[in-house]
């Protein structure tokens, strides 16, 4: 298999993983129809990759220009629809279909960044940005804070994924390898940091600032 | 009347629909001040095809080079703000022009993505995307669950709407005929499932799956 | 120093304004963890600047091509995550630092727009974008109805700003006292507005409408 067609497989990969997360959220959250839970699930599944190229300036999006993009999304949003109750014989299935989503978007993001002639630190960011951007979406259309805000580390295993993947290109290091590597460190920290609790320390606010009149 | 021109007025009257039923919704929802009302209608009134815009790469978008736009956008919202005691005669004015809205930017979003060269399916998509674009934009900012997601058939007009006037433009039909019956077609989608309550199933969902610890 | 010298520093000192606001928002709004804090404070630095070079089409944006941005966005995170003890003796903090990023914005807003070849009606307009784009970026974020939509006078300051510096630079004043008189005045009549509750007309909604059925 050739670079530019292991990056395609891992994309719709991601994209399937996205769309599943999306939709089941679709279904816990808010107990939409089926129509909203494919639109939920093709959001979440295309909108980071939509807001990487929007970024990069190539557009149209690879979204809307290669008809396999929406299709997969749609597909896996159906398979979260109507394969639920065998979905929930996994443990978690909203949790590990975002965290596959978050780890394989950070390595073909910053990849496919890289190919459209982004420096290094751009590429990083850009993967970081695909990675995140859907699942932001999709808080943000179903009105909870985004998990990039509240969720443990959640921005810090996308960094680091698209670090490994960037940092090993340039080392010459092979495709698959370097994109397992990669992804399998951004989903281990993920899900350390979910297991153990994980946070960044917190700022301990004195109470009085709390209230305090006229913020904008 | 040249084909480019009744894009243009359809466009245009898109656009005051949209205003003012993001306006009404402002005085409404959140019962702001004129410029609050205003800001809400002109994002609603734009938001949708400067999105499309800035999916097909046509930069700056159309809304920001012509002011033909924003000044249309700000007269429907003031026509919103200060009429509203005459608007309360014709029934139900913010579904109605919602509705419309939804209807004129099915059509000509496509017939916009399609000058621009995209492809037939491109075209749907973007002119599916133009009329939902500003009402979840609307929704957002508002802070409720966007229309889209639950408001029985919405996405699905759009994409009827769209797909009519595509294809018969392909067939060679002639542009305000084929304008009626497409967006005539959405509106009539739209305005029927909602008198019927027309929706999609929903997943029944497993109770114990709603309360799954450790959800991303 | 030059006028490009002089955007960059002025353009610099927004985004540390806008993310030691964005960062004192999430510690007060949502009590974040130290990422989620660098995270929201850098997209309200970046965000309003990232959604003017995307409207007007100058990809990839400013902010991810050039590293100083991200570096100066997290510094301001930072000082307010571990400076807020000390930021507390500044009266209201939030309220000025997004009224320091709100001037200084609409002023390098609408410079780098007509210098990337926008005429002064859109240069006014993304001058106002880039002021606004971030905050509203925030508040939509951490789940508040945007500042822009209920604040008094937000865009209108924003406006004001962008109109003297386009206005003036076709004048021909000079660059740091027409960058002064600009941003003077955006950040007078915020404040002015705040201090004296100024805010425009709100309709008289008569109450039968507001709870008028079947609104989309």
């Amino acid at each position: 298999m050739s670079p530019g067609q292991l990056l395609a497989v891992l994309e719709l990969v991601g994209v399937f993983a996205f769309a599943l997360d999306g939709a089941l959220t679709a279904m816990r959250a808010a107990h939409l129809d089926l129509f909203g839970v494919v639109a939920l699930g093709v959001v979440t599944a295309l909108g980071g990759g939509a807001l990487r190229d929007v970024l990069l300036g190539s557009l149209p999006p690879a979204s809307f220009s290669d008809w396999r993009y929406l299709f997969v999304a749609t597909c896996g949003a159906l398979v979260a629809f109507w394969g639920h109750p065998l979905l929930r014989r996994l443990s978690r299935p909203i949790l590990l279909s975002d965290t596959a989503g978050l780890s394989l978007f950070c390595v073909t993001g910053s990849a496919i960044a890289l190919e459209a002639g982004a420096g290094p630190g751009q590429a990083v960011l850009l993967g970081a940005v695909s990675a995140i951007g859907g699942g932001t979406l999709r808080d943000v259309l179903v009105r909870r804070v985004p998990t990039v805000l509240t969720g443990g580390l959640y921005a810090v295993p996308a960094l680091l994924g698209a670090t490994i993947a960037v940092a090993g290109g340039r080392l010459g290091a092979d495709g698959l390898p370097l994109a397992l590597a990669a992804g399998g460190s951004c989903a281990a920290l993920r899900l350390l940091g979910l297991r153990y609790g994980w946070h960044a320390p917190r700022a301990r606010l004195v109470p009085r600032q709390l209230d305090e009149p006229g913020g904008a």
